[in-house]
């Protein structure tokens, strides 16, 4: 044998037992071998990985290796979590669901199910934050904006939020901000989903908003009401099917200086009047019924749209059309200035992780459907529920309704003694009905229906009513619509190209492609996004997703036909709580920022339950990330922020002060652990200590938990509730914006504050209420956390973090020299990121972090987090799942960089006109003509730094965006046919 | 409304009733709607369809539309084929089987299932003729054949053949033909495979090979057979498991000067003294095992393997390492010139299509596993084997072979009466074993057997010999291998730097991105190739095909536990009889190539029961595909070439005057109809009638069947037997080179002559043997046929043909005036492809096809079919699927070029550097420096000659492949860690 394979078979640790799976997944999911990690060992000047992890973490926060290890955790094979998943899955009972309430039974065309849903490149992204190497999910965002504009007839739209519930308080609050927080009531019309109500009402109580429930038909004559009124909430068409004409009511409710916030549907718009042309101020609704499975919940995209003058309020991602600095056209966010994390406690909202998947498949949806295809499902729909009402009331039922869309509410009193009845012969047929009350029982229509479905609804119906079955052909086409005439849409919508050309599968199929060509995911190279942990998505994870059992369960379903689901959610739960040292766990919030404001309120609600409800102080570090602020100010807290020390580590003499000075308000402590700074700061149980002297309860951010599995705890830490992002640590991938899932983690004394849920029990007894739609959030994507944690096992997450820590600090070590370094610790390390800094080379040659940034993507990297959370610094954060090989490559091109620096520092190229400044070279900027080619520098220089580059290299599609002219020119919709024939 | 969308709204037809369904696949398949087919029609100067395919299509020759109509062939829309599949599906029963055989549980690792076997951009690209735009999967190849040699220890190998059984076949006819054709024998070890054996008795028919079985140890020392020997045939471990010192048989075999040709498996080979060093001439199996689904029987690649010496005779696609014009190592076709498209009846195997895209997984497999992932593997297939043995001769049982790797036959006799009694008790446990005899049953381990697997095994003996059952606490593992230690391999294996780095999921991810980055496909352009008929593979289609109930079937499982598969065959095999008008159909022929040998063997078949076996003249045109005369020549018929018109019609004097010559032996005259000219010719009828006058048969090369469906068949045109390719016509992907199915269909009178199988009932009474190793040939993939066909329906099957005919006439317009069309019908019309003879640059500027073949991919565009079927033109075929968008873009192109290459005859531009006769233009020659840029031309001009390229562009990764540099210089495996040193 050569030496080479000698080593590798005499080194490889040969499999446990003769019985021993093979396919373990910890191999996979860890980049560096072993000898490469005794390779980064030595380099560091360690003979162990025991004696490097203890110079990087804090003995006195360290816990026992039980606690995270192969037996309280067993790890399952990639093989063995397939049949386990499989197992699982088939507890799930595939009823048919009709309950509707915002979850219908989507039709994912397959084209889009394969080539986005289940393909690498669309789903591991992040947030287009570089759009340099991101053009094509920015323009299928903007395509979804478009969609949204269009069919709401709004004048703006966002990429997407995290639902329908939460963008119902987004609305809220926005009418709330719109008339100077004076004016405190916001009128909820009856016939808004019971979710969305619940999400609403938690959400009223951190701003002090008074929520009224009632009929806003006749409840809003009255003028103290009038007086108070910030804004209304409508649903349309109502919970119960109807299609109300909002028209006159929203010019009354304008009179009083209020907004009219409207929850819709956008299949129903294809024939409705939109809300924009009757008025309503902010539109919103789930557009998950374009395309994407209900998933037990979620995930799906919130679509949101506004009136041009509340724009530059609008909460979440926006991507607008700006230029390169070629004048080409070019996609990237807008208004970032609106955003958290600039405008902190000033924002209004925290929304940071969206939906972005979500929403580019509902686009993606309305592409290859088109205008055309898309009228056509409307009306198929709308027919085959005129058709269900027809055939009921022949049978003797009534329908309450007159006017609808898709969904009818039924009074069964006439032919049965009670509801039950029907939903016994439903669950009799494998099908779900809306259960409203003994005599009425709803349902909604979709697209997935077709003529045995269809028939054997109506069979439910004939059953109960003991008649003989009815058949297809017993059915006739109404002659007309059943939508009020006044309400019947005449304007057009999806005019623009895009919408009206993609709808062969061959084009979709390039289409797709083409876009996903132009984005840099974790199929390319490393994202070192400090603080978003770009880890492995592993297969074995992502395949059941998309499996029927767990993608077309209804959220709201009957548990007894969730067990899968339920076992799944329970299994997650408890690792989390191991992981983490808590008590209880929350998996309801869609996101980080939605768990730190669902943590921030169980603490509001633990302090008032113990009659101190007036404690409101939150301290937060001045390093924390936007969201902190902007949620603390959503859970009605006063943020009062907390220095940090030139070394990085909290100034815990400021902290004291400020802790004694509020000392019988204080409610809260926000900080990150290991800190946004990336060290595991040794004063962390004592800062806990001085908050918990002080009344009040420590929040941790765990954006950092992929530092700690196995290592230490949140719980140890000294904190009280955390959330963690399931989509950093916990290998949910990104989506290219989201989607995302932010459980909350608490201390029994908290548990029993958990979020619940209006329509199926969870949460704890003195529950906050819901912070999410669904009971379980975007229930589905748990599923790939869940494999995560039980492919790799206890050993397997130890191990993870370990292997995290070191890539970090080996990165720190070879970028030592040339970098500077900005935190480490007492002896030397780092956590799992790095922070350097920048700020030397804008002095001595005027060299922003952006310059570098843009420079790196020629390298074909993805650069890493910018100007945060130092405005000059870069926040470098490798993950256990790059080998050593490409951690090197990226070291390599930062040194390599540097170099180039050097040649501006001294002269050698010009300071404006450089290969930094420049950057990135995208194709079209390098085959320009010899008399354009105006730089001091080759066309190789520019696009080949580094030797790889020849073989393999990531091409940025567009020269560097010009973010100003975008704001200026604020467009954020798609180009229409006369745009595109200019 | 907009006038736009008011006219797409009124003229979008309606969906039928209020029941249909809307996700139809007609309007997704075909890419032109209603306007753009209308748009086309005029500018042909039709007023309707119908007038335009009455100007192309002979009316002698069209069949009723009611042959294939709404009726004959109703349509399922995508999601119910989904759920009839689903439906079907469910009746194949999930037994788990130990038959072995070649065919084991493979363990698909998820990283390649997702993203190769399930991703389009692996599974739609062509051949790679196009080195340029195809240096992934050409890598990808030569890491297969690497992978082949290393295992094998042979000095080459090609990138895949058929099946094990054809690949034995081309083994004994190389053998056969080493010896000069004049020693008959050829020795099959009684050890081989059964499926073997019975396509090596057909193979050896055609070529009058006197085959011999027997016991290969005893039986070679007859003098008289010795003198006769061109080969023997060996199994390696054999059948029944054992594993035999073949090395002094070797000996005394090469002393005749015959070769030895070993059947062998790649797992086995990490533990045994390969084949290589022992002696064996040619070495060749299945290599499905790793990680390629069993399929019921296939897809799969074969491997094949040869000494230096016979390199030049091998057959099948080879890869060699050759360079472009910069220099820069390139991969590409190797030794073309030993292929039947050049050597036609000189070939001595009509090999074309292969299984590229197995072969592809299979080699990324050992990548991801790598030297020390595939020992883990064996080593645990054999300690689970050695453990079974223990076990049941604990039982009592008796293993008959002391040596083996995975496989056991066991006696059963001295336990219970009858080998049934096992059987049933298998069968009790869901398990399938192999039947041999009474006394013995067979069974083999794989990868994928766990310990409850390995359990429920075991216990089947036990229950059998009403024992207590055994579990794994009671098994351990054994001291020693079982493996003959003078067979213990001890050469090193798989050293290449490529097997030894891609074993973290995230490195294989990106080596599988990056591949796949370098190869046009279908996702990203047309692939105008003429006679390859590249049109959409439908996602729905493609769905089933990696569902459990489909993927994991054995080929000789029982065939009650296969009645999805059988469903399914049966109606495919219909539709397909009555698509072609014929009475029977045989789906067992892996490829076109297969289905003429087929086809051909059929026809002696029926010659010869009727008393005739000496007729052994087979006409076919001069215009012919390469694979026709090879294919006649394996079935035993001698070639007469039969001239065509300078208009491109077959010269029916020429026809006749050769019927009549032969008219004592004509066997069959073989036609490609519409021709290979791409015109439907008037005079088919009249030439079959001439055949059948003089005893012949009509064979009828269906690779143009594309062009006939619904309007007329190979029956009416007068065939008695044609073959299908699946992979063209009936939307089988490409694969990058395959898989392929040619299934072939007969007339009633050649029914009873359709192969058989040994060890599953199929084909006729008289058959002619096995053709393929599986009964029903690459079962799987049927699937895509058959819901291609049932998806279309009758009426989508009709009108995808009209727009095929459509595009390419619509395109041979635009092109006319610009280029020389060569031939089209006395209307003016060409069928579904059309050529262009480009001889008149070559003369006017000393360009040649390949000239404006690589300018073409400097547009994006994937080349038409290059110099065949006449060496100065391009055969240019669209297909339905493509939209008129995109076919415009084509012929931009086209005119585009045509303008530069005025510029060339003109003198405006050199003869010898201009964008022709540098192109194509990679990337990596664009970036050089402006002093190296030394052409007369622009980068502008060389990358973006036409503007929708700004915009989206597939770049080729090579510069123009050096043809000469890589015949000579032969290196067909991946660098070595030395040479990626230097
Ligand atoms: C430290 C920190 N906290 C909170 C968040 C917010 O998480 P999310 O984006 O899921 O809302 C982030 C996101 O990057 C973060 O880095
Ligand atoms: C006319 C014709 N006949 C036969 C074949 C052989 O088919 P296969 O490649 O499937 O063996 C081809 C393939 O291109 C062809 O074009
Ligand atoms: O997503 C972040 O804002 O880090």
């Amino acid at each position: 044998l050569s030496r080479r394979l000698t080593r590798a078979f005499a080194s490889a640790k040969p499999p446990p037992s003769l019985f021993a799976a093979l396919d373990t997944f910890p191999e996979r999911h860890i980049g560096p071998d072993g000898h490469e990690a005794s390779h980064m060992l030595s380099t560091l000047g360690y003979d162990s990985m025991e004696a490097f992890v203890d110079a990087a973490v804090p003995s006195k926060i360290r816990v026992s290796p039980t606690v995270v290890s192969k037996e309280s955790i067993p790890a399952f094979s990639e093989s063995e979590l397939y049949h386990r998943a499989k197992q699982l899955g088939s507890y799930n009972k595939p009823f048919k669901s009709y309950i509707g309430m915002g979850y219908h039974n989507a039709v994912v065309p397959p084209v889009i199910l394969r080539n986005v849903m289940e393909n690498p490149a669309w789903y591991t992204p992040y947030t287009p934050y570089q759009p340099e190497i991101a053009q094509g999910r920015l323009e299928s965002l903007v395509n979804y904006q478009s969609m949204v504009m269009s069919l709401t007839f709004m004048d703006i739209a966002n990429a997407s939020l995290l639902d329908e519930a939460t963008a119902a308080a987004e609305g809220m609050v926005m009418a709330y901000m719109h008339c100077g927080q004076k004016k405190k009531t916001f009128f909820v019309d009856n016939g808004v989903f019971p979710q969305t109500l619940s999400v609403l009402q938690t959400r009223a109580k951190g701003f002090g908003i008074h929520l009224i429930v009632g009929n806003a038909s006749t409840a809003l004559d009255d003028e103290i009401l009038r007086s108070d009124l910030c804004g209304i909430m409508l649903q349309y068409p109502d919970v119960n099917g109807s299609i109300n004409d909002y028209g006159p009511l929203t010019k009354s409710v304008h009179a009083t200086g209020a907004l009219v916030v409207c929850a819709t549907d956008l299949l129903a718009l294809t024939m409705l009047k939109p809300p924009g042309e009757w008025g309503a101020d902010i539109v919103l609704g789930n557009s998950a019924r374009f395309g994407v499975p209900a998933g037990y919940g979620g995930p799906h995209g919130a679509f949101f749209a506004v009136s041009d003058k509340l724009k530059r309020k609008m909460p979440g991602r926006l991507i607008g059309r700006s230029r390169d600095t070629t004048g080409k056209t070019a996609y990237r966010l807008a208004l970032q200035t609106r955003e958290q994390h600039i405008r902190r406690e000033k924002a209004t909202s925290n929304i940071c992780t969206s939906q972005a998947l979500l929403a580019n498949m509902a686009a993606l949806y309305a592409v290859y459907h088109g205008p055309v295809g898309l009228r056509h499902i409307a009306h198929k729909v709308h027919g085959l529920t005129q058709a269900l009402k027809y055939s009921v009331e022949r049978l003797g039922f009534k329908v309450v309704n007159n006017d609808f869309f898709d969904t009818l509410t039924i009074d069964v009193s006439g032919v049965v003694q009670n509801s039950d009845i029907v939903h016994r012969a439903s669950a009799a047929a494998g099908i779900n009905l809306r259960r409203v009350d003994d005599k009425h029982i709803g349902l909604s229509l979709d697209e997935s229906v077709g003529p045995v479905d269809w028939t054997a609804l109506v069979n439910v119906f004939a059953s109960a009513a003991s008649a003989d079955p009815i058949s297809v052909s017993d059915v006739s086409p109404a002659e007309t619509h059943s939508i009020p005439s006044a309400l019947w849409r005449t304007s057009e919508y999806l005019p623009q190209p895009v919408f009206n050309k993609h709808h062969s599968e061959t084009e979709m199929l390039r289409y797709i492609f083409h876009l996903a060509s132009k984005d840099l995911g974790l199929v390319h190279a490393m994202i070192p996004l400090g603080s978003c942990t770009m880890k492995l998505n592993s297969t074995s994870s992502m395949i059941p997703l998309t499996w029927p059992e767990f993608s077309g369960v209804h959220p709201f379903a009957p548990i007894d036909q969730v067990k899968g689901y339920l076992h799944i959610i329970k299994e997650l739960e408890e690792d989390l709580c191991r992981i983490t040292g808590f008590h209880a766990c929350s998996l309801q919030p869609n996101s980080g920022a939605a768990g730190e404001y669902a943590g921030l309120t169980v603490i509001r609600a633990y302090h008032e339950s113990r009659g101190e409800g007036d404690r409101d102080i939150c301290l937060i570090p001045l390093s924390a990330h936007g969201t902190n602020p902007a949620s603390a100010v959503m859970a009605g807290l006063k943020v009062v922020p907390v220095k940090t020390h030139t070394d990085g580590n909290l100034d815990l003499d400021d902290l004291k002060l400020k802790a004694k000075q509020h000392k019988d308000k204080l409610a809260a402590f926000m900080i990150t652990y290991p800190s946004t700074f990336g060290v595991f700061e040794e004063g962390i149980t004592e800062a806990c200590q001085i908050i918990h002297d002080h009344g009040g309860q420590v929040y941790l951010d765990g954006a950092n938990l992929n530092a700690q599995i196995g290592l230490t705890n949140p719980a140890t830490c000294g904190g009280d509730v955390c959330h963690m992002n399931l989509h950093k640590t916990f290998a949910i991938p990104h989506g290219g914006g989201g989607p995302g899932v932010g459980p909350i983690c608490a201390a029994q004394h908290l548990a029993p504050f958990l979020p619940s849920h209006p329509l199926v029990a969870t949460g704890g007894d003195q529950a906050i209420g819901a912070v999410s739609a669904a009971p379980f959030g975007s229930a589905s994507i748990c599923l790939i956390s869940w494999a995560y944690i039980k492919m790799l096992g206890g050993q397997g997450l130890a191990d993870s973090t370990k292997i995290a820590l070191l890539n970090a600090n080996y990165m720190a070590h070879r970028l030592s020299g040339h970098y500077s370094l900005r935190f480490k610790n007492g002896k030397g390390r780092v956590a799992h990121e790095l922070l350097i800094d920048l700020a030397e080379f804008d002095k001595a040659a005027g060299l922003k972090v952006t310059d570098f940034a843009k420079r790196l993507q020629d390298y074909g990297f993805h650069p890493p987090t910018c100007s945060w959370p130092i405005s000059t610094c870069m926040l470098i954060e490798p993950t256990e799942s790059e080998t050593l090989e490409e951690v090197d490559k990226f070291c390599d091109a930062m040194i390599q960089i540097r170099r180039e620096v050097e040649d501006i520092i001294t002269g050698r190229q010009p300071k404006e006109n450089n290969v930094l400044k420049n950057a990135p070279h995208p194709l079209s900027v390098i085959a320009v003509s010899d008399k354009d080619w105006n730089r001091p520098y080759s066309r190789h220089t520019a696009a080949y730094p580094a030797p790889w580059l020849l073989e393999r290299k990531f091409w940025p599609t567009i020269s560097r965006i010009d973010d100003a002219y975008g704001d200026l020119n604020l467009i954020c919709d798609c180009p229409s046919v006369e745009e595109l024939a200019s």
